[in-house]
This record gives structure tokens, C-alpha cells and sequence, in this order.
């Protein structure tokens, strides 16, 4: 028995794949789940395939929402400032933003969509474009971008404040910061 | 938008009950998941699906095998040694012990397992048991039950030389200091 039996080797192979997943943590990973007594393999199993099945992207910003659905939680409330759009790079910063109670209509994830992004400017009647990209060189370069797209259209941009740390990621910034780095925002001009 | 869409949420708490994934670690595969373009998911699904349906457990030394098979592969195995078994704490382990390239007969999981142990060690013509359970408190304590257990049926108990660093895991033993620990066993008299 030089090899594991091939069941056992498929799984440690596609933990292998995730990122920041090693060989060593794939193989304690699938002989915990081997001896587990519980649902823990056939609960994640069922929330994978779920997980592509059920969810779909907001027609409108591109956010993540419910297979079925035209627009996203976030677009379809009427109480939001539909003349202010936040532009974040992924979804998963949605929720960042969104937990700081700054209550901003549109927020999306604008990565790779600024096409869908300007054709929204031209048609709604937005007064500021918010961008929350990451505190990042890339981050940077896209604000940058945006700016220079968005400024001739005679809309507003602005940008979160630098209060949060160079080279972190929003998604993992705390509540209070993310909410000083939203009200301190600056105006790119 | 204060929480994520069920899909996204039920996939991080899938991922958060898997030992040493924390919530964030289980938010960052879960949206990796999501952006991911190619069969990561999918993969990983029937890889968990497959895990417990095609694996079952060796009738004689509890080892893993395949599903339908009475005995693994090393039990099956013609050229080994009948009369010397190997006991170990975990699965895992075994495959470690045989990557040592000294084959020795009926290595298996043997943990809760004394009893079958025993049987076999009444009815088989064994003449030693090595005992190859962790360098830890809880593998010392074992060590010395079976060797109690083991020694007035008149069978030869021996244990892995600690060579193996104490606190540690044979299964992350590298191969030269498995295959030292194994030849230079020690007799439990």
C-alpha cells in the first residue's frame, strides 16, 4: 500500500486546489472528514453544488443575488440615493460597505464592467460615483481610470479616504475604520 | 444588504466547520468559489459525495479500503510477514509507515479497535506486535495498555524508538526518520 485508495486521494486532490490549501492541510482535511461521524462532507458537498446553482449576478451592478432575480437587495431598495453610485472591485466588499450603515443606492461590482457602469451614467440621473476600490496599486490605477471616464460626463467622483492600511484588502478591514474611510471620502478632481 | 444571499452564507458555514478554517479563511473560498470559472466546486463535491460512499473499512485490521472489498491492501498482501503487526493510532499513519519501505504485515488503525486486536492476536499465529502509536501522552498511555493486555498472551510487544520528535505526528514524519524509529524499535518487556 504505497498509495492511498482513490477516493480518499480525489478529495485531498481538490482541497489541494483552493487557494492557500496545501497537500498536508488537504490530507487532514479529508481524513477528518473520513472519521467524522456527522453531515460536515455531505453539507459542504450540497452548499457547493448550490452555491453556482442558486445565486446570479445583479442585471443592474453586477452584485451577487438570487438565481431568479433581476436585481440585486441592494438595487432594488427604494430608500437608497439613487443619485450616488459606490463602485467596489468585488462583491465581497459589498458587505463591508454595506455594514458601515452608509446607506448608498448601486453599490456593485464594477470590476471589468465599466462599460455597463458608464451606459448607467448617461441614462440615470446620478450626482456622485463613490469608488471604493481597494487601497491598492491596481486599486489605484482603476480610480484612476474611472475618474478620468466618469469627470467629462459632469458627475462627482470620489474616493474613500486613506484611513485604511496601504496594501490591505477591504473585505477585511474593521467596521469602525471602513466607516471613517466612507465619510472622509475625497473628491477627485 | 446586510447579509450575504443563503447560497454564499451556507457555503462559508460549510467551510467554517472543517477543523482549523476559520470564518474568514471560509469567506475567502467561498467568494473564490463563486468567481472561479472552471469545475473547483463541482470537483470538490463529488469528491466529498464519493469519499464516504467508495471507502469502507478492512474486516481485519480497520485500515481503509474500498467499498466492497473485505480486506485492504495490505492484509490481501501475499509477501508479508504474518506473525508481526503494526499498530497505529490513525488511518493516516499507515501510509507512512509503509512509505518506510519495511513491509510488515496487518498495519491498521487500530484505536478503539483493542478488542478485534485481541481476537485476532488469539486466533493468528503473531509473533510481536509493534506498536506505532504517536510520540504524545495519549499514544504513551495506549503503548502501554496494549502492552499490557498483550504481553501475558505470551506475543513479543514492541514500540517505534523515539526517535520521532515528542508532541509530534507521524503522519507529517519525514521518511528517513520513520524508516531510523521503525528498525531501531524497542521491546516492551
Amino acid at each position: 500500500m504505497r498509495a492511498l485508495p482513490p477516493p480518499v486521494q480525489n478529495l485531498i486532490d481538490a482541497f489541494s486546489r483552493l487557494p492557500g490549501v496545501g497537500p498536508k492541510t488537504a490530507a487532514r482535511l479529508a481524513f477528518y472528514l473520513l472519521k467524522e461521524e456527522g453531515d460536515i462532507a455531505k453539507d459542504l458537498a450540497e452548499a457547493l453544488t448550490a452555491l453556482k446553482l442558486d445565486t446570479a449576478y445583479c442585471k443592474k451592478c453586477h452584485n451577487i443575488t438570487l438565481a431568479g432575480q433581476e436585481l440585486c437587495e441592494v438595487c432594488e431598495d427604494s430608500r437608497r440615493d439613487d443619485a450616488l453610485i459606490c463602485v467596489v472591485e468585488e462583491p465581497s466588499d459589498v458587505i463591508a460597505i454595506e455594514r458601515t450603515g452608509v446607506f448608498i443606492e448601486g453599490i456593485g461590482p464594477e470590476q471589468i464592467k465599466f462599460q455597463s457602469l458608464l451606459e448607467r451614467l448617461q441614462k440615470e440621473p446620478v450626482r456622485e460615483v463613490i469608488i471604493a476600490t481597494n487601497p491598492t496599486m491596481e486599486g489605484d490605477a482603476t480610480a484612476l481610470y474611472l475618474q478620468q471616464r466618469i469627470t467629462p460626463l459632469g458627475i462627482k467622483v470620489s474616493r474613500l479616504a486613506r484611513g485604511l492600511p496601504v496594501g490591505g484588502d477591504i473585505e477585511y478591514a474593521d467596521q469602525n475604520t471602513l466607516q471613517r474611510a466612507l465619510s472622509g471620502r475625497q473628491s477627485m478632481e
